[in-house]
């Protein structure tokens, strides 16, 4: 039996890589004879450069960078490997992501994406083609400002002051002047991997969807919206473009300011996995996410996985941490069944420090039922 | 399709047809022209009298007694209906369960059995041929002591006074005398229905193996255990029988001074059941309990369920609040496949609370599960 094991990393516990192991290991407990395909898969966010680097024979580069608090950070990118065009992989998240973040500090309108664009400096320094720029637990919201700042843009208010860090300052910028910018950024191709969900300004715009899971109140929710529609009227028409809510705004930012092509992440990410090629020897797929909910349909992981699935006529079982609301939709999207790998009542923290353990403990009772089923027909 | 569903309660949440209830509503969501067979199962504890009173059409009969903590409480027991011997139920969980005994008075060296044996004498008023005694879910350790004192036995100390309420009082006890005991006790057959794993001395005995889970600390146990040794030596030859434990050693005390017999729970609870009968209709049985683990085996609905479906060669699936240490022994008797309710990392409490909901969302996860495995094979 062969089984294809593409999961997401679980946030803040276990990566990709690990999280399939983990499930391969459940597998080989009940299917001693199984050939299992490991394809671990990156969204754009947390760990995506390195792993884009090890699928490609690329190379990650270490540097320090401005934090999303204004302290310096160890930081790094990704040079893929491979032919075609010199590609760096820029993660946000190795710059600006939510866990850069101390957890008193989680005010998303005071944090910077100014590593942002130090990152995409020093990728420029190398010299290369293309730049990917992965999108995706982000702990901030400031529409990118920050990283055009560092690549040399002026944002002043109406003192003519240049204006400080994060989302909610951005409501007194009055001038966007882009004359100061890096100049070799006209000879490279960026492109945002982004989900396409995600937009700037109104009511599914980022402050009021991801503000709350940021760290922000109501009253901030309300702040930083105004402040961002304000930042929107600088940048141009990107209110509600695709992708440009993407990490609190960066989408929009990068796309206004130098050009970005927003590309839905998987479409790009995926260009660097062989899924599509490795999906018709298996029997069945199992797929994981920390979550499984009414919003897996809209680009996360499992349901990516389970879209091409299906058109390979493959069976798919997701595998999460969390069964949340409405998370039955995702049968339409080609998930056949999905299952919690938690086993008892128990705290988050306490199962967040056993993912591994309980993957492959889970992964082993799903199995079991799959057995039980595939014997009821003999 | 046909089910069969045979769980247990949900301790401290929902009773055995409820349970059942809930698992057929999840069956439905996924199968819907599915023919199910509910046989929820009860195993002498909490719910075990109004179970068997309805299951045979008899009666339960309210009366009041002394509680566990020496208040008197709302109690009742059952009339069973039907042929034979006029059979009464004394459930001891309804006159001392631990429900009875409030969180602050959770100390089992102090609790007694009194009220059992009230019940067994309103039992006697009515003429009955035939008492079952029902152990399971006891807030007592008292070895029966209190049970024997309310049917007329007199326990006393060295200076001859009448030993207290509650095990630890049983260190002092130094004669047991019976003359006094309720002279209609000779002309009925007592039964008591118990776990044949729980004895009531040793390193496996009562106070050692329950003492902890009913609030006593480390040193409260090793007083208990040496008490009902002590008691043990006035009742003669019960420290280890089969059953002797059962419900803080009720069921040592009813057999050394009553000739009570000690039957194992499900041999004399599924007379009552057709568990038999029914089982040889069903494409798969589902059964569940608050918790699958190491202890299933010994005695637990879920086993017995599945012993019993694997003498006709049928696939079991159980449902679980919690799996815990070592579930996996389950599958030698029987269990094919196990899962826990929880999708979510979540309190006890809330879980409680919320168990019908969460049994009726994991019985369609699991079915799903189990048609991805019925269509792997087609």
């Amino acid at each position: 039996m062969r089984f294809l094991v593409a999961p997401s990393g679980f946030k803040e516990s276990l990566d990709a890589c690990a999280v399939a192991d983990a499930i391969a290991a459940g597998i080989h407990r009940v299917v001693p004879g199984a050939i299992v395909d490991k394809a671990p898969l990156v969204d754009g966010g947390e760990g995506s450069a390195k792993a884009l680097a090890e699928a490609t024979g690329g190379t990650v580069v270490p540097t320090f960078v401005t934090g999303p608090i204004g302290e310096p950070v160890p930081s790094h990118f990704a040079l893929l490997g491979g032919p075609g065009p010199r590609t760096a992989v820029v993660e946000m998240a190795a710059a600006a992501g939510l866990r850069l973040v101390p957890k008193d500090h989680r005010d998303p309108a005071s944090t910077t994406t100014y590593g942002v664009g130090e990152l995409i400096k020093a990728a420029l320094d190398l010299g290369v083609d293309r730049i990917l720029v992965g999108c995706g637990d982000s702990g901030t919201s400031d529409g990118g400002a920050g990283a055009l700042q560092a690549l040399g843009a002026s944002v002043k208010d109406a003192n003519g002051d240049e204006i400080g860090h994060g989302g909610a300052a951005l409501v007194n910028a009055r001038t966007l002047d882009l004359s100061g910018m890096d100049p070799r950024l006209d000879k490279v191709e960026i492109t945002v991997a982004c989900n396409p969900h995600n937009v700037l300004c109104g009511e599914r715009g980022v402050a009021r969807v991801f503000g709350p899971q940021k760290g922000a109140t109501p009253r901030q929710v309300e702040q930083l919206s105004d402040a961002l529609d304000n930042w929107a009227d600088l940048l141009g028409d990107v209110r509600t473009i695709a992708g440009g809510g993407a990490s609190g705004g960066l989408g929009a930012g990068l796309h206004a300011a130098l050009g970005a092509t927003l590309v839905p992440r998987f479409d790009v990410i995926l260009e660097h996995s062989d899924l599509d090629a490795r999906l018709p020897f298996a029997d069945l797929v199992i797929t994981a996410e920390g979550a499984i909910d009414g919003q897996t349909p809209h680009g996360k992981v499992p349901a990516e996985v389970a879209r091409r699935a299906k058109k390979h006529g493959k069976p798919v079982i997701a595998l999460a941490g969390t069964i949340g609301a409405d998370a039955r939709v995702n049968h339409d999207v080609g998930i056949d069944a999905y299952t919690s790998i938690i086993a008892a009542p128990v705290e988050l923290d306490v199962a967040i420090a056993r993912t591994a353990e309980l993957l492959t403990d889970a992964t082993e009772r799903t199995l079991r039922l799959v057995l039980v089923g595939a014997a009821l027909t003999r």
